[in-house]
């Protein structure tokens, strides 16, 4: 993989990150190709093999809608995160696909200030080039973190 | 951006977290422009607009004094730092002018030896490159975590 | 430092991460060199320059008869980990030889899905280069958490 792709790749899952920290959705949203799978699933269930998300878009529309639902309807607790990822770890290229895996630990802020550690876990990214730019075909966010305390109203 | 650029500026903020967590305070100091503004806002002033800093350094000077006040006056809790940031994500170039963002969490470990979450958030760098060096001009800290326990005595 | 070379050592990196993750303990001794030391060292006695270590396998071999025991001998609390790394910091370079510091968290998420935060320290890590691949020659994890309230089971 040319250096250059491995550079835009690292830019396309920080800006996926930095979107959601944002509230930037639609920016979020534009990092995704029009055919796309987003796909929260708890580790537990991966490995038991066993079909269960937490969350499941499986086309782009249900992920717009998704947002739409968060950001008009939805009541939960209100709060700000903030992502920290490691390296992109690239475990499959074919052309210009790309199989990522990418460590997160997700932390919230409350109203009074205080943080704490939400969720980690592990994003295993399907990644294209259309158009000159790399775009998620597929987001799966496995969850360590499958027992969460409030209402997991945003995307990870 | 050229792709030893890229990886000059990841080493930028990767020594300013070292020099922290290893206490080489000159060290980082030398990181930054001698025109340089060092502040620390939390989130929350950001998002409403106001303008008040939990630390202010305008200049290099000012900034050099807050370290020998740390070091010769301060009292606190006695504890060491550990940094772990996100990629850096270039959000504006011009010239050799980067602006770049980067997630960080700060844990702090105390005498006893046990670790927790300190805080979380985004540095908001402006880096020039001065004699093929690339120096903090402006480092502008979001502080997600506001409400913090115990004195926020040292630069994060 | 070339770029690509760079790239490979943030794989090398992220991998021992991974493999560590997904329980994949053979394809993580691969990752260390046939004369290898792998140390876990308290910070505290990094900075008093006491010798213990929590952890000590001076040959593969001998890191190798440790992951067998912890295989097949060792009972603990079942867990899953999740370690999320800073940039690599390459302190050193000569000739093939790297000299790297990486910043680490290290979660721990139990069998009722709850994630807390295990351990942080930095990894000081001597890389060789041998038939074309780069690989640990010592691996030196100083730990900040030194009071650790669990079994000390696995590598970090």
């Amino acid at each position: 993989m040319k250096t250059d792709h491995h550079l835009e790749l690292q830019a396309l899952i920080a800006d996926a990150s930095a979107h959601l920290d944002n509230e930037a959705y639609q920016d979020w949203l534009d990092l995704f190709h029009d055919a796309c799978v987003y796909r929260i699933v708890p580790q537990e269930n991966i490995q038991q093999g066993l079909p269960g998300s937490v969350m499941l878009c499986e086309t782009k529309k249900a992920l717009s809608d998704r947002i739409v639902s968060l950001l008009k309807a939805n009541t939960y607790n209100p709060h700000t995160s903030r992502h920290v990822t490691g390296p992109p770890r690239i475990v499959a290229t074919e052309g210009d696909r790309i199989e990522a895996e990418t460590n997160y630990a997700l932390y919230q802020t409350n109203v009074d200030g205080a943080s704490h550690l939400f969720a980690v876990g592990c994003y295993r990214d399907r990644i294209g080039r259309f158009d000159h730019q790399f775009k998620f075909v597929e987001r799966l966010v496995v969850l360590d973190t499958f027992s969460i305390p409030t209402l997991l109203a945003r995307p990870v």
